[in-house]
């Protein structure tokens, strides 16, 4: 491994889950941990002072659209990379890139040499090479940075899987004689789709390569959920124990105590962020649509469980108000709370699986945790 | 009076500058004060938590905005109250609704009995009558009222201020038979434009009724700026010396130490939120536009005089990005730093008349604080 700072202890099991510790140059991480999503250097709506309240100890930068703007070049020059560009004292996680040029780009050309295309911002021409990718998220200086790999969505024929675990290999391989900043950590991403052999004979290959953790990419990209429940529940446990794994991009409460249950370690999803601008808060008793008529004079908190600063202050009525009014204040409320409901979820996890009771964590949240359609 | 909590009294005074305290049932407020705007039951961008981060000891809600939505008797029934709906503990100052009726609303129609208009929202016909204002404010329980008036634009011709003065007084004394709650405090409204004389008959026949303080309403409303200034040196000395005189919707830094020179006591303005959504910062160097080009790499705080929890972190270069990517952060952090810029500037205001230097105060803040146009 390239990186002296970053390394990972198991400190308890209970079934296939697992409690840890993840050691950076940026602070320790408690696994298994929630990443709020922090696209373009913030995460959106609130300032580094409320996340800090927050107390994540991780946060996810998106390379895409860093790189476009405002340039990892000006993030390296004017603040020696993300941490002080942002001031954000705490450990980042980079993404390669790869997934939003696919979802967000026009005109996207995929070859073994990396990828060609349009940014959505001005039309302007880019390529991003394994290598630009690493350069990229070295000038980022995340902690942890994640390989290049290709994302087919679901479903994808047979030969399509094929072909973009190949490149995911050949790809890897690049991203390894890459140099890195001493403090950073690489790791690989899983390809294969739902396809048990294909993600076997993937992580295989990857195995031989020098990454401190492993990703599974390409889920929650169009298949069933039930479908990544199952795959996770067959592959998780095979995947090395010493290292961190990560479900790149999931889920919801659920996906991600599903998650939990087949052994994973980390997570990140834009879902608390991005629903809490829409106006849906997220409770113990599942989801709530703060927008709804019913609200309009209740005095209540939005989840009366919740020991977060909005849910102590504020009523349901306050927050539809300010989304009825169009207030930016509606979204910063909800998505503090939304980020406190995750991280709190995170820690009475961790707990539970160190007292060894995480099954009955799971079924308590099970019974509370409503989703109307 | 019909308020037993609120009094007001002059602590010292330094030429015509006057530094004193106002007690409110929500707490006392060392004049002269600033009092940011919270139009819609918030102060745009920022929480209720970082609001009180920030220390004001009044802000101010808009009565035609909140009547129009959620309405006041919703905010009565859930919140007991404008202070409870937005849970708010600090002192609020509510506008009459008459200056928004004037200048947002469709087809207002003026007559002694009051203002008929329609919603700028939803085209819905309303009637606001002096005693209706006073309903509204009552059940919105702001700790100082505002007697509904009538503002006319600058120019007017000296008939149709003549017309203003005379409704306004009419309708003062019929806000002065309605009934408030016990802790609400009343001020009257002068009118008269810039017309010396008019200003003067008009305050004569208020000094009859018994406010808690005077406004001087019908300035910033389109004459030249010197035009009020000069108003305001010559008028101001005249007004009751033992109640807080305030100077509504104005304004510029300078403006507001050219009122206090005058002096006022009380202010509030949209400008430091207004101009913060639209990437101007106000600092000690004058108005700063974070969007140009010049910024995009500049390691600087936005003011590197400034102490505020913003300037203590952040660069231009990182607040400039948040804007050119249309962040919501980027609107929270320099309303954030504005507010805390007109707040220090009435501390150190204060601090400056206590100490009999305040004139001295104020040729070190033309010297440093540039407008370039």
């Amino acid at each position: 491994m390239q990186n002296k700072t970053f390394h990972f202890t198991l400190s308890s099991q209970d079934g296939k889950a697992r409690a840890g510790e993840i050691v950076t140059a940026h602070g320790n991480i408690q696994t298994p941990v929630f990443m709020p999503v922090g696209t373009r250097a913030t995460v959106k709506t609130l300032t580094q002072h409320q996340l800090l309240e927050l107390d994540p100890a991780i946060i996810l930068g998106n390379t895409y659209h860093l790189y476009l703007r405002p340039g990892h070049e000006l993030i390296e020059r004017v603040g020696d990379g993300l941490h002080g560009f942002m001031a954000w004292p705490r450990a980042i996680l980079t993404d390669s890139g790869g997934y939003q040029i696919f979802s967000l780009s026009d005109l996207n050309k995929i070859s073994d040499e990396g990828v060609k295309f349009q940014s959505h911002i001005d039309g302007s021409f880019h390529m991003i090479t394994p290598e630009r990718s690493m350069e990229i998220q070295r000038a980022l200086g995340s902690d942890i940075v994640m390989a290049f790999d290709q994302c087919p969505p679901l479903p994808s024929t047979p030969e399509a899987l094929e072909v973009a675990v190949d490149r995911t290999l050949l790809w890897a391989n690049r991203c390894c004689q890459v140099k890195l900043k001493p403090h950073q950590a690489l790791f690989g991403i899983i390809q294969g789709g739902l396809n048990l052999d294909l993600r076997h004979r993937c992580m295989e290959a990857l195995l031989k390569l020098p990454f401190a953790g492993f990703a599974l990419g390409g889920l929650s990209v169009g298949e069933k959920n039930q479908e990544m429940v199952d795959f996770l529940n067959s592959f998780v446990e095979h995947m090395p124990k010493d290292r961190p794994r990560y479900l790149m991009g999931v889920g919801t409460p659920l996906d991600i105590i599903h998650g939990v249950r087949s052994g994973l370690d980390m997570f990140d999803c834009v879902l608390p962020t991005r629903n809490a601008r829409n106006g849906q808060a997220i409770t113990k008793g599942g989801p709530l649509s703060i927008k709804r008529e019913e609200f309009k004079e209740d005095r209540r908190p939005i989840d009366p469980l919740c020991h977060c600063q909005v849910c102590k202050v504020h009523s349901r009525a306050y927050i539809r108000h300010l989304f009825m009014v169009n207030e930016y204040t509606a979204g910063t409320l909800l998505t503090y709370h939304n980020i406190h409901f995750y991280l709190q979820m995170m820690r009475d996890i961790r707990l539970s699986i160190q007292e060894k009771r995480f099954d009955d964590y799971c079924q308590e949240f099970y019974k509370s945790y409503i989703c109307t359609p």
